[in-house]
């Protein structure tokens, strides 16, 4: 059921460098990590983006958007599960709490999420193949 | 000191799994990680919850209270420690922020709280034999 | 680009036990983690300290104020990072959280911070030689 230490510690630190491409504005290298067919799903939020050009566009807008705004934000990840599955890939169930931190003013909560990931193995990287957040609070 | 990576790893996804079962609405296979004899404290907030079937019928009843209200909990862990003891049992500690997260609605913190564990061994899977709960903060 | 599992446990309980001492009050042996030439950055916030000594002063001052205030404050660390470096060091990144949790109050954020260190092998134990906080938010 568990993922072996090798594993593990590898998906963790992928998603510890992941999260902060994004929070530290890097679109471009966010969006690479997504497979060319990737699916992104956050229902309630957003469409379903097909693709990773199509992933790459919205992460660039809001990455600009959040600049614009001067606002930074925070993804934590936690209560990581992976799951190895027959085929190779991965699936990787994650809470990600997501933190918004305008510099010099009080921590505030932007979101709680669930995260559900499908990781592809190509060479020496992991790719997300699926992403699915389940939106469980959102700041109004 | 500290566990070695294969204990650590299993550990942490221990937790991840325990905690997504009460967080999703199973008291059943909750309640089943813990001891026939299992002891569960968490002072000032309940009275001291003594064998397997004493704490299934509480998580039972919390899981059905929080689903009747609507409401959405997500039981973070961080800083997790884990000690092998002399005896093959385990001492677990970690954080745990307990998040409130009503659909469509802002986060909300609900409690804080540092657990204090002792796991053991039965056949191929940890199970809880003793709980302790310190309570940091709770909503009032 | 990554750690060893065995490396990425032990740093990650280095800090679940770091953290702990300062959370319960130990401010000697939370200093004693540091390498004597250590130096503590938290722009914006504090002024450089520059040696062990130093370090000492400030938390012991500092575990003294919250504890005449009754405060007990939980400092969390998530996606955490672990990147060898070819003289042997460490550099080690993660966000924190840093929860005031006031006993029988309402759970409260007071910080959230990025910190990145420099660690050092020194013996059987790793030591602190270099910390930087970049300080994404705080309550005024």
């Amino acid at each position: 059921m568990f993922a072996d230490p090798a594993l593990y510690t590898e998906i963790a630190q992928f998603y510890a460098w992941h999260m902060a491409l994004m929070d530290n504005g890097e679109p471009d290298a966010w969006a690479d990590a997504y497979t060319e067919d990737a699916v992104f799903e956050e229902p309630g939020r957003s469409s379903v983006l097909r693709g990773r050009e199509a992933i790459r566009a919205a992460i660039t807008k809001r990455v600009a958007e959040l600049a614009a705004a001067g606002t930074v934000m925070r993804h934590w990840t936690g209560n990581l599960s992976v799951t190895p599955q027959p085929d190779g890939s991965l699936r990787a169930q994650y809470y990600s709490l997501v933190m918004r931190a305008p510099r010099g003013e009080r921590p505030d909560m932007f979101a709680h999420v669930v995260c559900r990931d499908v990781l592809v193995r190509r060479g020496d990287r992991w790719l997300i193949r699926h992403r699915h957040i389940g939106v469980d609070a959102l700041e109004k």
